[in-house]
């Protein structure tokens, strides 16, 4: 059985563009022979944020700490921790941390989507 | 999008053999229109348990709070708030807390197995 922590791996800065102070580590993935959907975790910066965009597959998310927003299409939400988020396929969204300290969060996707293609990040 | 937090939601006695004092929330699941998986989160009381089982589909689990012990296939962890853990298919597991408080966890499984069939609990 795997069991780790966030604190235990080594983060990753995350690469895409209108991505601003965001570290992911893939907690559970293809790597781990996960065979349906994949567990990230995501740390953003005080006054970072994720990119504003969308893809056809879905995200389930966990705030584990910190506070901020999120939008989707154009509608604006606050978030904290313990809040569950549905984000479904082909919504436009973005996070950002609004408080002082990080946002944390566990972001799930499916492995894979169009027929077989590899959802990055997992 | 759906924004939501545990204890805003009612909480189910979960019904099934072998369980002993766990209630389960569905957090995102197939009523929501969730795709491919589902957030479930589990409540044990102290000294109750989940069902020694197994099945063909996966786990993917945070501890958001409390203490425990999990089985997979005989060998025993201790798990603590903040472990992920990845409990593949078909492994035997079971989740007992041992604290002196609940212990909390969210537990994602997919939508279904056995090429379509709905996954209990989503």
């Amino acid at each position: 059985m795997l069991i780790r922590r966030p604190e235990e791996l080594p983060g990753q800065p995350m690469q895409m563009d209108g991505v601003k102070d965001v570290t992911m580590r893939v907690m559970v993935g293809r790597a781990d022979s996960a065979p349906t959907f994949a567990m990230r975790h995501f740390t953003v910066e005080p006054g970072g944020h994720t990119p504003h965009h969308s893809h056809n597959y879905e995200h389930e998310v966990y705030i584990t700490e910190g506070e901020g927003q999120v939008e989707e299409n154009g509608k604006f939400h606050r978030i904290r921790g313990g809040d569950v988020l549905f984000v479904p396929p082909n919504a436009v969204h973005q996070f950002k941390a609004t408080g002082q300290s990080p946002l944390k969060f566990l972001c799930l996707v499916p492995v894979s989507f169009d027929c077989g293609k590899p959802t990055p990040g997992t």
